[in-house]
């Protein structure tokens, strides 16, 4: 176990090869995490919290290395519908990502850094990742897995790559697969990065420069379809208003940290190619069959990255799978990033969700530190 | 009357000012534009066609700048559905375009170009400038004003603006507001134009480059919401599996044209903020109020760019009018862009209503050259 700056990681041994959907392998892998709370002495009380393309590892703390505040604090933390009082919640930098874990920006075994050298990743790539992690820190079964937008889909994929690994798991504002419209955005703001001449055909770190203006853009296709549509068109129409062509890259992207440009590359790329049934024969219900995994799946009604019809589609392959499965839709004005906000209703259906679960399991609602 | 390069336009006097929506003016006013069959001597029998962001006035003939064949070949023509024996069909380069109608590669009055100095221009400006063109050919009241997706949208501001100047409005896959996600796909494209250093802050042309990077992420942003998601997933994952991080930015705008990247940004901007409803309380009823144009709307099952509810939101609103609106949804797998390929049932439907209409207008089914 390092402890690099701050960021806590697992060099796993070089024997340790993790196996890539594409028939590559990474060895040595690096998982960058962070924990909070204790694991019980029964080691049932796990929760993993998958973070999305614009998160890290750092749900209920400062990132040390940025300094960004933790991004759940309202979830996540002493009293939180995920009590760390109560459950061990472990949260990994995913595969391809900046914050620690093996991604374009980590030293190949030449001692230079990957970049487009790292193979193509995929999201089943970045939970079987999540499971060597798991395993290393003796968790045999998740209580939990949980996340929102793209943590939401590796949720989903570690419920179906996993059926009796994870008691339960929570997919919010998700999907099992990656609509035309989102591929696009992000589609856009891969190219602007290539297009951007400080890119160096990805060799941009070696050269000590950043594709800053691509990057800009990019980080604007990710988190643009995160706002109601009613504000893209509003701070569209304000940036009109105010002055002729000057609408920041930025203006839409507020609060959202620099994006290491190969990362998203490689992340944004796995998102688009999400189709979990895609694995099954196309039929979604077959990726949950004998799954005794209880999912909670929550939708927001103004979100349109991941509309609520995406959320039904889970819910009924669910129900198709006869998987114990719950759907709420939370009424918001405030889009898909509601998740990250103060949302009482959407809070409290959480917590009703994650107690019953934990009840389930046996889980005392006071303590669980051993 | 001039003809540049086969290209003939109209410069208006400078006298004749186009007084924009936001209080500024623009003279002289170039008007470049094509017309093809012959006014008949009632002035009873012309047709405007309204082209769309990828379009030029070129609807049925070849580009003679460009080489680009007719872009509507199989609508407009000899015994199409827009039978150029029959009517007297024009069409023009929309203001701000780079076709020569003025935009911000005209030049001004001190002899540089525009650039950036161009004002805004709102949709409403378009057809304001167009009200002009056509006024100048003689042509009182237009048999029908026709176009598909943002031609589609100054068809409507025809009808609402003109309503005795229209007697018929054909809207294709259009809307009469732009969408959250058609909004944040073109921001893109204007930021990677923005973010491209060959743009220049916009004077690229006393420089004598071009923006192309950034101008092929914007093309891409134009055209790819015109494909099916379908196809946007298939191109998307076959550029994966090809290669890694080479998908051609060209690669989901394969036919389209070089885009002049400020007519980019003036002309998607304009789309970008049109709401009809907007200049009429919210109530898009209230835009076709004592309307006497009758409509014809066409949708595409498959279209995700203008899906069918903007369409049926047109519609519900000219019934709420009591406006006379006929609407077609056509089953189909090629998208937004079915409009421009062979789609029989849609060929049919606009036939129909195209005759039906010209009967009421008392066209002879034969002739019409006067």
């Amino acid at each position: 176990m390092q402890a690099a700056g701050g960021v806590r990681s697992l060099a796993f041994d070089s024997k340790a090869k993790l196996h890539l959907a594409n028939g590559e392998a990474i060895a040595p892998l690096t998982m960058a995490f962070e924990t909070y709370g204790s694991l019980n002495s029964e080691r049932s009380n796990a929760v993993l919290v998958c973070h999305g393309l614009n998160g890290d590892q750092f749900v209920a703390s400062p990132n040390p290395v940025t300094g960004r505040p933790a991004w759940w604090p309202r979830i996540v933390g002493p009293g939180k519908p995920i009590d760390t009082n109560r459950f061990f919640v472990v949260c990994a930098n995913v595969l391809g990502g900046a914050m620690g874990t093996t991604g374009p920006a980590s030293t190949a075994q030449d001692g230079q850094p990957y970049g487009l050298r790292l193979p193509p990743i995929a999201i089943s790539d970045m939970v079987r990742a999540q499971c060597m992690l798991v395993e290393a820190l003796e968790v045999e079964t998740l209580f939990l897995a949980i996340g929102a937008g793209f943590g939401g889909m590796q949720a989903l994929q570690w419920a179906s790559a996993y059926p009796n690994r994870v008691f339960a798991c929570v997919t919010i504002a998700s999907a099992a697969r990656q609509s035309a419209h989102n591929i696009a955005l992000m589609e856009l703001g891969r190219q602007a990065i290539m297009a951007d001449p400080d890119w160096r055909q990805g060799g941009y770190l070696a050269h000590g420069v950043r594709p800053q203006k691509g990057g800009a853009v990019a980080r604007m296709a990710a988190c643009i379809a995160g706002q109601p549509a009613s504000r893209v068109r509003a701070s569209f129409d304000q940036a009109r208003a105010l002055e002729r062509f000057t609408f920041a890259p930025d203006s839409s992207a507020e609060g959202i940290e620099r994006i290491d440009a190969n990362s998203f590359l490689y992340v944004s790329r796995a998102i688009d190619a999400f189709d979990l049934a895609a694995d099954f024969g196309g039929s979604l219900a077959n990726a949950f069959t004998n799954s005794a995994t209880r999912h909670g799946v929550f939708a927001f009604s103004s979100d349109w990255r991941y509309p609520p019809h995406d959320s039904r589609t889970i819910v009924r392959a669910l129900m198709a799978a006869g998987a114990e499965a719950s759907f709420v839709e939370i009424k918001t004005e405030s889009g898909h990033d509601a998740y990250l906000g103060e949302e009482p209703a959407f809070e409290a259906a959480l917590t009703g969700f994650v107690d019953s679960a934990a009840a389930a399991r046996g889980l005392a609602l006071q303590g669980g530190k051993s």
